[in-house]
């Protein structure tokens, strides 16, 4: 087992290892004073892992509350966000109870926002399922649900009380959803490690995967540790996103968030290039390296309908716009960028133009 | 004009005076980077107050979006909540834009949460309309909104970035919503202020109206300060709260909170004489105080009904509730009570039994 601490205002321990699953219940009950546990997930992730987990609850003593919704993005509503909560409140869960929340990303961001809001907040244990919910949404305390208008659009953030990667799991993941996650650990070479970066780049590491996790989780904690609340550095981390959430809106979400962020990096790369801000194999490896791993590096869109779909990204702060670009593999910078030169930005992208 | 510091991890003030609603506007812009402020309440207070604020907001340079809500209590659910996210939404308010709760406590609590979450929290400026929010709830930073199982189930703290209190909107305040605020006031003075206590008990302090709500807001936010997330001493402010809560829940909430914090009150301080915890006039003034201030000082229910409406309350933390009982005017202790000795405490608080 690998441990990563988070050094959040309150800190917290990720635990990374295979059949780390069973303990579950025994590890919560010494975080926490609860008495019930409501574990709440989704129905194909239930089917698969429900029982361990409930099991490993009930085993350490708890009363275990099982909640279970539609798997898929079309879950993460307000609607089902308040379905949470109701059947929190039915269950008379108190203040000094817990919510697990067993699985992807869509059940960590809702199972979390409805513990962080639970009688103004409760402990919630994340245990992820995917690969990109270990390696990236586990840490950072992010939590929300989406509205009609736009992703993620409310939410809290929530620091769980500890997180559980167990990466016996992953054996079940559909390949192109391990692909999804593993665009996440590219991103977290690409931004401070090089080696990681190499290691990723050979698209063979299925034996290494809890160091490769470990480590993401630590680059990721260290960047969050700094800056709890997303000002500088942690936007970092929003490396390959400005354009991975055009591409992801302007393929209606059929794309899902790792392969659109993988062409995002490309983009990112390509631009930082094309501006001589970056070492020129940079490009070249990180399109490699995605390939090697089963990721797109290119989504088919115009460089216009980028634009459009980039300006109305939510992190636009009045009129300037943030880019992540690489300056070599294992180095980042954040540039400023006047909304105005988005266009031009995303013709050197898609390589339509360079300078 | 009398301004209070309120030092929680982001300090803001709390400024009351006459006056003051024509420079909301001014005074947002000084402590934002706000362009648009979306002026949230309800039909009631809109109607009355609704067009000076939009002015004042919009004098000051901001775009001003105006979304008004069906007055009440039974507005403050998830529902409205979710309407007014949209709202912020579709009027793509980004994380420096603002929202300004104009209202009493529901819109508070309301604007206030959807303000907490919106892009996991932007600015809220609290412009409290009612004597019991200027004194109560404009400060310790609480917003929420009321489950189909409970009241207050779901929330979040988050602090505003200011608060302004016009006494002049209390002119349009019916008599008996202004003796709801009347009650928190004097549970202040009993709390923590012989001196406001007296000035209070005459009946006949409107005339200091600028100074009792400052000195109000002061204990608050004093109390609140030392604990910002409501451990220790933050229990002070929930005297006359568990019979409160209990007696509203029995009245189905058609007695208003700061009646039902009376004869609270005035319960508490008859348990704490009964147990010789209390100066043997203190219940006699209280009860005189809160007489000529138009407040109920009995309920009318049993012992039995009391102890089960409040043991299904929420700050129930495992098997132990934290009574606030009064020593004497001025000085309050917090005494820990098993749930077993509910039953015996109600005889007491109704003086259905004495020691």
């Amino acid at each position: 087992m690998k441990t990563v601490m988070v050094h959040t205002a309150k800190p917290y321990e990720v635990r990374i290892g295979c059949g780390l699953l069973g303990q579950a219940g025994e590890w919560l009950t010494s975080l926490t004073k609860a008495r019930v546990a409501a574990l709440i997930t989704d129905d194909t992730v239930d089917a698969l892992y429900g029982d361990t987990v409930a099991s490993a609850l009930a085993g350490a003593g708890l009363r275990v509350e099982r909640m279970c919704f539609p798997h898929g993005e079309a879950s993460k509503t307000l609607e089902t966000y308040g379905k949470i909560l109701c059947f929190l409140a039915e269950h008379r869960l108190t203040r000094s109870d817990a919510v697990v929340a067993l699985g992807g990303g869509v059940t960590g961001d809702l199972a979390g926002f409805a513990a962080a809001t639970y009688l103004r907040g409760i402990a919630v244990m994340q245990i992820p399922t995917t690969l990109l919910a270990m390696v990236d949404s586990s840490v950072g305390g992010k939590t929300g649900v989406n509205l009609p208008a736009g992703k993620n659009l409310v939410g809290a953030f929530h620091q769980p009380v500890g997180v559980l990667c167990d990466p016996d799991m992953l054996s079940t993941l559909p390949p192109e959803v391990f692909a999804d996650g593993t665009a996440e650990a590219i991103k977290c070479g690409v931004l401070c490690d090089e080696a990681l970066f190499a290691t990723l780049a050979t698209g063979d590491w299925r034996a290494d995967i809890e160091a490769v996790i470990a480590r993401c989780v630590s680059i990721k904690a260290d960047v969050c540790a700094e800056d709890e609340r997303e000002a500088n550095r942690r936007q970092l981390l929003n490396l390959g996103h400005t354009f991975g959430h055009a591409i992801e809106r302007l393929s209606d979400y059929s794309l899902p968030h790792g392969h659109a962020v993988a062409v995002g990096m490309v983009y990112a790369a390509r631009i930082a290039t094309s501006l001589g801000r970056c070492e020129a194999d940079c490009l070249l490896r990180l399109e490699a390296a995605l390939a090697k791993n089963g990721l797109p590096i290119t989504a088919g869109y115009s460089s216009d309908a980028l634009a459009n779909a980039a300006l109305i990204d939510k992190k636009r702060a009045g009129d300037t716009l943030t880019f992540v670009l690489p300056q070599w593999i294992g180095v980042c910078e954040l540039v400023p960028v006047p909304v105005e030169r988005l266009p031009e930005l995303s013709r050197l992208a898609t390589g339509e133009t360079t300078i």
